[in-house]
């Protein structure tokens, strides 16, 4: 697969997707977010791990392209957020666990990728915004996921004022996992994704996209999927091999 | 409209409602609740961008007035605590962006306030509780909207102990956006408002409106809802004139 | 009730059951599990206020046994978990305060019964971790109320690595409400157990189910039911009571 917009590296079990219109901000215009589901669908199939979510350049990524969207009429925007929408639930069902590299900026719809991937590393000069309340164009799409992951006050802080919070604050509101110096964000990143990636892989390919599955249910709707998944895990071949491995004080071999 | 137990007062685009009872501790009778509501909505349908709810007098609110509820039957106190839920829904439809100015006390319903405000600036001296636990009658209703800003064991220790906490902790836990020293909670209600309310006054109330709309929802549904209400925004005039202005490198002059 | 693998201890209003297998590092194993679930049954139904859910020796709780999954099929492992899901449910429904003194450490299902119970103390050494993604089998169920207690990307974090978290960092995620030296821990738990129990028993009960009721639930359905069980709860004697002794300024005598 070649890609104009889009860098998909390898480096062992990890493979990096990165958004790679630095003189456009990583801005996801319709192209280049077809071409992130494209690479998405491409690494979800292969036999890697782990999955780097980066940008090139100055930031992360600056959002929807408003070049794209001003003078778009309506069936094309729906196209656009459609688009944008189905990359977010691809990423958090592909089977590899995904971790946002972020740098620079993320905002309006680069904030939601962050928000979106299941772990998420940021330098310590990144920065978070969800401006288009300021602007004229709210957030409605992104604070889907960002609400999701900070509380509520923050969650209208962020989207009504649309100004900046520091990589800090995005820590402390559970947006990111770890801040880090900026010399140190690859080693960062490549750490805990190592830890998230150890074991097997089809554990934690049933494990992120059960998690998801139960995280929006009622308590008891939750238990009850959850219980039906574990226990038919107990029977998997990784499940089997963990728990003798573990009694047997031995290191684990894992199948398939 | 003349209010006895509220005051409403404007400042440009900011208009001000006042919980009017000091003597009560700005208890919420029913009498207080319909004044209330009549305040919301008379400011809901005006041109303010943002509303400040404040108390008058040493606290922010004491809650429900237990010199009505004492005697009162199940009638009237369904009558009440309807009245009093309606209000917390206005609060969250009225197209103006609220901020809770909390001093003092804010405690049960006058907490329960807090919580549904958007936004909540508390002067370093305020304390919140939800004390009805300890007293005989806990706080249902007030921790619907308490326990949706906070954790599921912080909700569960601020309901079961009924002890305060103060305005540190409540930043801590998301209950409130900012605190700061007492003499200049005005001023920092002000500059939070004044952001908040930056830009398209319509762009914003569909913002919130729809914020709390997909909160509750599952992650699908949200994005069900958030995607066509961000589709169909992209096509009025304050997106239009938001998009066109930062790419014509402008200020915006924002329409309605 | 004989019980061979629980202790459970009444000291005046407190019960304290006791998981007692510190040789299998209080693992759940079917046998274990059912005796804490006619514990909590027995003192359920006591006069009792409060219950602290502690572990006998050097750690809280291991999670279940592998001795007991790595050989079972389908059927006893799905009753392994239905066990176990239901003992949650029973402590989220006891009339009583349910509060986890946690030393040592608190893995995979010990560490749901942690984020299960209403409160939660942790000694400043205890350790917490959701392993089973690691290991081969993911954590499926004790995710569900983990995950409820902490924000969206430590859960996953959590899940994923599998790695140990510390006292305060399970403080700062919610996780727990307190953390205190090792050696003052049965005395933190006392403490916050006897203000979390103060006032009507009745009150307590209904405000806790109510509670674990309406949280999982949209906003303006969550209103709903409390809105109903605050108007019933008015008229009864505990709250009668409750508010005449505040209004004439002494001590309440609580009905039942």
């Amino acid at each position: 697969m070649a890609y104009e917009r889009v860098l998909v590296e390898r480096d062992g079990p990890v493979a990096t997707i990165t958004m790679n219109r630095p003189e456009r901000r990583n801005a996801l215009s319709l192209a280049h977010l077809r071409e992130l589901q494209e690479a998405f669908d491409e690494v979800g199939r292969s036999a890697a791990t782990g999955i780097v979510l980066a940008g090139a350049g100055k930031v992360f990524s600056a959002g929807h392209d408003f070049a794209d969207v001003a003078s778009a009429d309506l069936h094309d925007v729906r196209t656009l957020l459609t688009t944008c929408t189905r990359l977010c639930e691809t990423i958090q069902s592909v089977p590899q666990v995904v971790i946002a590299r972020v740098h620079g900026l993320a905002t309006a719809a680069g904030c939601q990728l962050v928000a979106t991937c299941d772990l998420a590393v940021a330098a310590e000069s990144a920065a978070f915004a969800a401006p288009g309340g300021k602007g004229g164009w709210f957030c409605h799409t992104p604070m889907v996921s960002i609400a999701r992951n900070i509380g509520r006050k923050r969650a209208m802080e962020l989207a009504l004022t649309g100004d900046m919070i520091d990589a800090r604050t995005a820590y402390d509101w559970g947006l990111v996992n770890r801040v880090v110096p900026d010399g140190e964000l690859d080693k960062a990143v490549g750490e805990l994704l190592a830890a998230a990636t150890r074991g097997s892989r089809r554990s934690k390919e049933l494990g992120k996209q059960t998690l998801y599955g139960q995280l929006d249910r009622p308590e008891a709707d939750a238990y009850a999927l959850a219980l039906e998944v574990m226990a038919a895990a107990s029977q998997t071949p990784e499940a089997r091999e963990g728990m003798a491995s573990f009694m047997e004080k031995r290191p684990p071999v894992w199948p398939g």
